[in-house]
């Protein structure tokens, strides 16, 4: 297999049958050695983020799989830390989609003006451009779709679908006495028919969440989750 | 009459019958003494930009009100550099509202992974709200309504007045071999039924235009223009 390309938190190959496998790496993103889902370099290594991540992500792309809510996911190997996906193509160089049910992180710092920190937002989703040199800057569906990466019945999609996995992830944390505050998917699309799906994963990297208040770190969330 | 509110480039008056007053001043937005539509600070003083501010102020909202569409200007006195105007309520804490025909600014700033220094674009209209500290973050539609700052049926009418009055200003600059590159416009409610109107000032303050591609001075602007 062909490793296609060195991601901050994965490395992904292209397999022989013309699928890709994702190698979760025990990398996560942060800034000083604080993990933060929202920065862009990698922050620290934690022994076994990886794979804590993977377990999550099987978790719940197989709950979506049930669901009939469409992924690229096609297995998982815990051990090896690997997940099988279908090839997809993303939209343009790549989007973050982020849902949203409390005010933290980049909304307040944009609109902390209007919203108080910690006030419930109603799976509010903002698309924001893959995009370090310009600290991924959000962007809005006329921009998406006069800059040519996204049609509007795309972005109404997109939209839609964030909305539905955002409430499914936020359900099964509730099961715990999970709160989700916030969490960012990828899309792609997939097959001749261009259908959008979700990729990438869905790990304590991707999310915010909180239980009795506290902030609970990734490694943590996998552990009181599984 | 009362002093109501001392801005970076204008006084506001309350006068005895109820309606405003604008006193324009020669400040102009800017960053280390070079004039900056976008910037958030008073960058230069110049003589005599505040009446040419309003020569073409007052020229643009006599075209657009011959037109029908709605501002709160009443009428000017070009030697005062005072403008009388009909009493708004600006949305939440103040927006600007920004029409876009070719990609410079804070839009290539953002969005340069995708876009060329000068491209066309499309009457493109983004939002941000007006918030020095935050530096005047962009927000989208559904932030707007979600925060109570407008709602979708209100966004969709400020897009629309938008692009016809971007398009007015740039026709009319047209007319004089000036290509219009970006103008951003401040808008709110007039009356008891709360009509949504162009409020503050179109001047080259407010824009970015350009001759035989040279940026223009707003100060020359004025005098090429009128």
């Amino acid at each position: 297999m062909e490793l296609k390309y060195t991601g901050k938190t994965k490395n992904v190959y292209k397999l022989e049958d013309g699928n890709y496998l994702l190698q979760f790496k025990d990398d996560v993103t942060g800034v000083d050695g604080v993990f933060d889902p929202g920065a862009n370099s990698v922050g620290l290594t934690l022994e076994g983020a990886g794979r804590a991540g993977l377990r999550l992500t099987k978790y719940f792309f197989e709950i979506l799989n049930e669901k009939g809510i469409p992924t690229h996911y096609i297995d998982a190997n815990i051990e090896d830390a690997t997940m099988t996906v279908k090839p997809a193509e993303v939209f343009g160089k790549g989007l973050e989609v982020i849902c949203r049910y409390r005010a933290v992180g980049s909304f307040l710092r944009r609109y902390g003006l209007y919203a108080k920190e910690g006030q419930p937002l109603d799976a509010f989703v903002e698309v924001t451009l893959k995009d370090d040199l310009r600290e991924d800057p959000p962007i809005s569906e006329d921009a998406l779709d006069m800059l040519g990466i996204l049609t509007k019945a795309e972005y109404q999609q997109l939209k839609s679908l964030t909305q539905q996995i955002g409430n499914v992830v936020k359900e099964e944390l509730a099961k715990k006495g999970i709160e989700l505050y916030d969490i960012k998917f990828e899309f792609g699309r997939v097959g001749e028919d261009k259908q959008i799906v979700l990729i990438d994963e869905i790990s304590g990297g991707n999310m915010r969440a909180y239980k009795d208040g506290e902030y609970i770190e990734p490694l943590e969330l996998e552990k009181m989750f599984l």
